[in-house]
């Protein structure tokens, strides 16, 4: 049994929480158990995902070695299982105040690597803006046609209409009707919804604010509920815009562009912009924690 | 909007954990919200509770500072929510492993001060021995009686009969009939007590294993189903055998001393062995996870 002391820093971005650590010469060969010990809320450190930071060109997928002439640094993203995962758009804020505390990036722009392709942050006045890339209604036509092509039924719950939505990874949006209360919703199973996604799908659950500004409570797949989730904050405020009807008749939504949504999630506040081309962007805090060193097995 | 660092170690004894923080001039009065802060799995380090480490000369509490004689450290435990309490049986070997490897004390054998007197620690060989202290059976002229005082009915589960019994904090302890794998309790929703204990309790559902070795979970009132409850496990051991009939008939339990049992909780193996003078011991490993700093505001 080999002890490694392995510096560490724990941060969040609207309470979705990540353990960075840095590898500054891409040598550390984090195994998928070493993953889930860093994640455990109890036996080790704690989070929802684990993040190495390493150079975008000791990268070992060639794929993101690739995106060493626009990006320094490559967010290696692993889930709480230990799995790898593409893109993370809460935990891209948190590398990002990682690598400009570390002195690694020192613009107020700069790009990152991810296993999904090069994405740009910028500095705001509490944390970041992420690029999270394009987006799009599932099913246009038939949403367009009915205005909803799936329902979900939250556990205990009536069944609703719903609107799938794509950013990467799946997710299903639905507006509750004026009695249910967003407080009130039992998300502690999984709601059950209709046409059943063979991946799976995340939930957002949506409730009118004011002008431009909504309030969501999300159930993630393989996860439960959460405090946030990036992607679904912006599936969530691409689709009531949707719904609004303020997208043009070729169904390209180019209406839609730099119009923005003030997102509250439990674990905070985000921001959803539309860009041009059919991109989103998503905005908010990101918080370091604490820094130290963890002992590895 | 005043900036701190602080220096912080996370530990854990069967997967209850902690956050210590260091206090060797008695100057940290550490708020509820930075306790809940410092407490909270997402938006700081996460634990089930804090423990601050300061001279027991220079405790608040009068009646903490009268234990200096005998205990060099005084054992500051507050729960998640910010309020203080007395004991943890997990925390006080995570507080001892603390004193032991920053070499405040060198010994083998030492005592700890806490709110609820000095307790007295032993190096084992995975951990430290706790003396926990008296315990009683709540009524044990009616459970002599009867076997049982009490009825426990786990969420979607029958009635079943229970035994109280008082470690300092209130148990009720449950052995399950032979048709209920423990693992299949629902333990997401408190167990209906009966007669419902006014101050709440801890209910610990008990599967034999082998001699002197048996299994539980365990729902903490007010906190939900946790991986280990150190006085849980004594208050289980203790109750199987009074089932077992293995006291005397005078009812002062002198037959139990040095008896022993293995206890397994979902977060690893405890040892109960009762002592004379009807108290408990409980021993269990001990583990310093992470060390490090973190901002208070």
């Amino acid at each position: 049994m080999n002890a490694k002391s392995l510096p560490f820093t724990k941060g969040h971005g609207t309470q979705n929480d990540f353990v960075l650590v840095p590898d500054p010469h891409g040598t550390l060969d984090l195994t998928a158990e070493q993953v889930r010990f860093l994640a455990d809320r109890r036996a080790g450190i704690g989070g929802d995902g684990v993040i190495r930071v390493v150079p975008t060109a000791l990268a070992i997928d060639e794929d993101v070695r690739d995106q060493v002439s626009q990006a320094r640094w490559f967010m290696d993203y692993r889930n709480a299982d230990g799995s790898p995962a593409e893109i993370c758009g809460n935990g891209t804020r948190v590398f990002a105040a990682y690598l400009r505390r570390e002195g690694l990036e020192e613009g107020d722009r700069f790009a990152i690597a991810t296993r999904s392709g090069v994405r740009t942050v910028t500095l705001t006045t509490d944390g970041f803006a992420v690029d999270l890339g394009g987006w799009r209604v599932v099913d246009p036509t038939g949403a367009r046609r009915r205005g909803f092509d799936a329902t979900v039924r939250p556990h205990g719950g009536p069944e609703l209409p719903a609107l799938r939505m794509d950013l990467g990874n799946p997710h299903t949006v639905v507006v509750l009707p004026p009695d249910i209360a967003l407080e009130d919703l039992d998300l502690s199973r999984a709601p059950e919804v209709s046409p059943p996604p063979p991946e799976g799908t995340n939930v957002e659950f949506v409730r009118a604010v004011g002008p431009g500004h909504i309030a969501m409570r999300v159930h993630e797949r393989g996860v439960g509920e959460t405090r946030s989730c990036g992607t679904g904050a912006a599936a969530a405020a691409l689709a009531v815009r949707w719904w609004e009807g303020e997208v043009d008749d070729d169904l390209d939504a180019a209406s839609l562009d730099a119009a923005s949504w003030t997102v509250d999630v439990p674990g905070g506040r985000l921001t959803v912009t539309a860009l041009a081309g059919q991109r989103v962007e998503l905005a908010g805090p990101a918080v370091l924690v604490a820094d130290g060193t963890v002992t590895l097995y």
